[in-house]
């Protein structure tokens, strides 16, 4: 969310690479009235009727940068933090059956601690709420992501009970019951725990998800969740809705969906001549 | 984008209002070797393994704040930066026939600027490319918001010649060759003038719009634009393959979309028990 960098260095003499993030941290509301208070170099940039412009250079004391380093890095600390070039896939029903069912199979993702969770084996105390049914419950729970200290950024996730949907490729009409029950609860119990209504509620699932076991996103309206852009996510609202039109909804329609160029995926896509 | 503060202050003796914004500017690459060899205040805050954390107290001449004043400032300029809450709306089409529809006919917002582009009247240099065809044409013009400066945020906005189409709500399977021409010749337009593929653009319609013609949005993937949520995007693919499967798609499917509390329409939606 804020301006960040990255800077491929060698630490001088070593011929060890170490990869560095500079981030501009957010003003902090109790310093504002120093800031303006301050005397500071300011630079005119423009003037035009009741508007105008200055770059204002702040003493030490009132700007920061946060810094994370990472040393030793390895070739694939360095890939991950390089800037990748990203292409979105339109993804036709077929394209789901001959490249990305077959790639989701041949890959073992482990999805053990969606499992620990449903079963009570880890963060059982994290638990906001539960349907218990096995075909028709789920268990809510804060995003890891999600510190809880304030709602601006509030972020949970429903897990489903049942384990054999993977994705929106899998919904019929078959699981309206489930998805009104992640809808209706998961409102009802973030308004009554956090206070936060449905309405300033942004509810929605990923496509492609980064795990394929079913699971629905609630963050705050207010907040720019990363994966909440029109490319990625799809709103559960909308998703009941075409469910409720056409059963075979999501075993018809193309996709839009972002991939990373150095993702194993892309480069299915790509020797299918899809890019 | 950027970290940014509002604050209500009266400048001294005055006793009128100013709005004052502040924004942490993005880092400049050609500045980034200075800011790594410069000594300066360094407060580590966690080391684990391989990554550590530091606080850097950035030189003056390496921080910037970008200040935009507005003074003298009237209630109503301070109202449209104080933050506001927002509200998510599931309209239906009656909702649109009842509350949205009439709403929009009492406004006279003007679209004279959107007839001047058309017509040449104004910005035409500025025209990327244009299918003069008055059905099934369309004007692709760079945003305002977009300096041409650099790739990362590069936005245009396709103008469509035909004016009787408020929004996605008057959309029908007529309309597919002109939606058809925008996603295609945008495209092509696009990759021609700037070299950005059509993988690497994001291509959709707001709903609600901030004005009622016709028009499209292209942004870099990359970028993170205002208003490419999903809750007030909605792909251009996306739209053409619903109207190809229902010619009345859009005059039956509940749609959603943000209000801010103190905007004239959500007013009427809360009057209609809606919200």
């Amino acid at each position: 969310l804020y301006p960040f960098v990255f800077q491929r260095i060698g630490l001088s003499g070593e011929g060890t690479d170490a990869v560095v993030i500079l981030e501009k941290t957010p003003f902090q509301e109790e310093k504002i009235p120093d800031l303006l208070k301050k005397p500071m170099h300011a630079e005119l940039q423009m003037h035009n009727d009741i508007y105008c412009t200055f770059y204002l250079s702040p003493p030490p004391e009132l700007s920061e940068i946060k810094a994370t380093v990472v040393y030793p890095a390895t070739e694939k600390h360095i890939q991950k933090y390089l800037r990748q070039e990203v292409h979105l896939i339109r993804e036709t029903w077929e394209d789901y059956k001959n490249i990305t069912l077959p790639f989701i199979q041949s890959q073992s993702f482990s999805i053990q601690w969606v499992y620990n969770i449903l079963e009570k084996k880890a963060e059982a105390d994290r638990i906001v709420h539960e349907n218990p049914d096995p075909s028709n419950g789920f268990v809510l729970v804060p995003d890891l992501k999600w510190n809880q200290n304030q709602l601006d950024d509030l972020y949970l996730i429903a897990l489903v009970h049942r384990r054999e949907i993977k994705s929106l490729r899998d919904l019929t009409a078959e699981h309206l019951p489930l998805l009104r029950n992640v809808l209706q609860e998961g409102k009802e119990a973030i308004v009554k725990r956090f206070g936060v209504p449905g309405s300033q509620l942004r509810i929605y699932l990923h496509y492609q998800p980064s795990y394929y076991h079913l699971h629905v996103h609630f963050t705050a309206l207010g907040y720019d969740a990363p994966g909440s852009s029109v490319e990625r996510a799809h709103l559960l609202a909308d998703v009941i809705d075409n469910l409720a039109m056409d059963s075979m909804y999501y075993q018809k329609r193309a996709l839009t969906f972002p991939l990373r160029a150095d993702e194993p995926l892309f480069k299915k896509f790509q020797e299918a001549g899809k890019v």
